[in-house]
């Protein structure tokens, strides 16, 4: 994606934006003995929102956090990966509740600004008492270079540390956006998202913060979809400390507008490295349907194929076997007349009106040994889109979850 | 599953029933030179009724054979295996109508009696004129005791062809039930099923044939999954010739439930011989949820767990991670509380009330070495419950799927 005006990507992640300090260690949930405690700390209380899984059963860390931020403020939050403090009992509220407290006594705040997210294997009880022992050194990990140190910390099955910062300008003053996520696997649109954490210089008013984060939320990671399966555990959360010193940015102002980019562009960019990233993933792809009737019959098509296993096995497979999207396409529950839809792969028309054309296969076969595929369902039945990004499904896929271990 | 009372089990499939001829050839649509082209005829006309795929996008094979059992009789069906007659435009209908124009004069019947079904690749033109050039070979190889090749005939990815027979007693006379199926993938419950047909020489009223027939589809094709991907093609269609010479079956008499607990038993045991052999499994899991509010909730769950990759490839790989059962089962859209949920692997409890209890690991390791898996969950809200049948989801799966030649 093109940047928009003025905006510039800068180096580093959460701790790029003014205030904002970092740190990670190791505390011994995971056997391996790769960072599994993160911190992310604004020295002065934040304005923030959140999203979270729509999952029913979900980790005790989600339910003290989305509690904690319906006044809107929020001043850190602890990560802990390894564990997802879920189906365990009473225990999960009780243990979210108690690291909080320690912690927040530790960073000298008010505790119930204090949040804490959690990934990694369900119904395990959480190691609480090696996460308290942690916490002072956790603490003492603090400092605004360690943005990357915590991208890492909150990894499981990600191959890669995912992590994006950009500059914004607001009459004059330099603003910064950054965030930094975790997600490999049991990803699929509308649950939220995976762990997502966000950092801003801005001011902003609560309402104006909570829309622009709201808004990318739904653009980004609820479109996009590995495996279908919905976590328990997903979380975004967005912080704004105000240290940029612009005047405050309220809703739908030119400001605004500017700041929302930013957000957008951010989500995005870290939405799209998650599907770049999914587990066993060789291809990136892009499913775009239009021609709607309705916004949710487009999304309801672009769903049902992206979830396809026969779908994604065959881009793994590198062949151009449109059969089955129109086969996925068919089987959403949308409002769709088949005898009037198209399918292209990238620029190749190879469907139309329910009927096959003859493509040259050459040409499918180039467009489908690309890293990245474009597939577009045309319903010519209305004037509405919407799009979703997934990658392909392989062996190794399987391998992974296969034999992830409990 | 038990035979119940008198329920004989006998060898052989379609042409066990009196007055079923079956042939079958190979016409050059598969590469492979295997057997393409099958033929099921009775002696006599026959009541007749049938299910079929509820996707949008259908093979015009579908829209034939469905149109023409809306009279509730048929005497024969042609099935092509290689290539699905889908998504081609008008040549679907037309192909459809012309092969069987051809074969019912051929076979010296009414044109209307001529059902159709086909299997294969999506988006191919059917080769009309070699399954034209093959009838009269087709014909010639009619015969009573080639019930088994036209099983084999129907096949595609299917490792093993499936068949089986019945015999019961109505009132003194020997009356014969029996099926063939083919399916291994794209195969989702509440599509009515893959490629199934059944005789009986049982004779029977229009009414009743289409009410057993019915219910058994729904306990048992529709109570199946093995990758959640919809077919284009599925065809259930059963013909019932009346040469046992029975006094005819009524709907809801003594007779009638004799009959229908053959149909559901052949049913029922081919829709798990499908499972058994779904593409690259190696493993058979029976879902059962029970506590549910309502039945629709019950099924909701199951098939949320059942259509769930990670908790396939989780079975896969011998690891009792129930955790993604939960978080499966959250993730549907029925009226559960995780709070009194439970989840059984066989008979060891895992999870109550929401969460994990010590279960011994041992015991857990053995029941997943199994062959069969059974995993119950109880959502204790409820007197309602539902099953579902599926398999694992295997790096060989991905394999076939990517592999599959178009």
């Amino acid at each position: 994606m093109a940047l928009k005006g003025v905006m510039k990507l800068i180096n580093g992640g959460v701790t790029a934006p003014k205030g904002f300090l970092a740190g990670s260690m190791s505390c011994g949930i995971k056997k391996s003995g790769k960072s599994d405690l993160a911190l992310l700390f604004s020295s002065t209380p934040c304005v923030a929102a959140g999203t979270f899984t729509t999952n029913k059963v979900r980790s005790g860390s989600v339910v003290l956090s989305r509690e904690r931020l319906k006044k809107g403020f929020a001043q850190a939050v602890i990560v802990n990966s390894g564990n997802a403090n879920c189906c365990v009992g009473k225990k999960e509220i009780k243990d979210a509740k108690e690291i909080t407290k320690a912690l927040s006594a530790e960073l000298d705040i008010k505790k119930d600004l204090m949040l804490i997210a959690s990934t990694g294997i369900i119904g395990r009880p959480l190691p609480a008492q090696k996460i308290k022992n942690g916490l002072k050194a956790l603490v003492n990990n603090l400092s605004n270079s360690n943005g990357t140190s915590f991208a890492k910390a909150i990894m499981t099955t990600d191959t890669v540390h995912k992590e994006i910062a950009v500059e914004i300008n607001i009459k004059g003053k330099v603003v910064r956006v950054a965030g930094a996520v975790k997600g490999a696997g049991m990803i699929c649109p509308n649950m939220a998202t995976m762990l997502a954490f966000f950092t801003t210089d801005a001011a902003i008013e609560t309402k104006a913060l909570k829309q622009a984060f709201k808004e990318s939320v739904h653009d980004s990671f609820n479109k996009i979809t590995i495996d279908g399966d919905m976590s328990t555990n997903d979380s975004a959360i967005i912080f704004a400390n105000g240290q940029a010193g612009n005047s405050i940015i309220k809703n739908n102002t030119k400001d605004y507008f500017v700041f929302f980019e930013a957000v957008k562009f951010v989500t995005r960019e870290l939405s799209r490295k998650i599907v770049l990233d999914g587990e066993g993933a060789t291809r990136f792809i892009e499913i775009i349907v239009k021609g709607a009737k309705a916004e949710d019959d487009a999304g309801l098509v672009a769903k049902r194929i992206a979830n396809s296993n026969l779908v994604k096995t065959m881009i793994a497979g590198g062949d151009p076997n449109w059969g089955r999207i129109a086969a996925a396409s068919g089987s959403s529950e949308a409002d769709i007349n088949p005898e009037r839809m198209d399918i292209y792969f990238g620029k190749v028309l190879v469907m139309k009106n329910g009927a096959g054309v003859n493509a040259s296969r050459g040409l499918l076969l180039d467009i489908f040994r690309k890293k990245e595929i474009k597939i577009i369902v045309d319903l010519k039945s209305g004037k509405h889109a919407d799009r979703i990004w997934t990658c392909d499904f392989t062996e190794e896929y399987v391998k992974i979850n296969a034999e992830y271990e409990t």
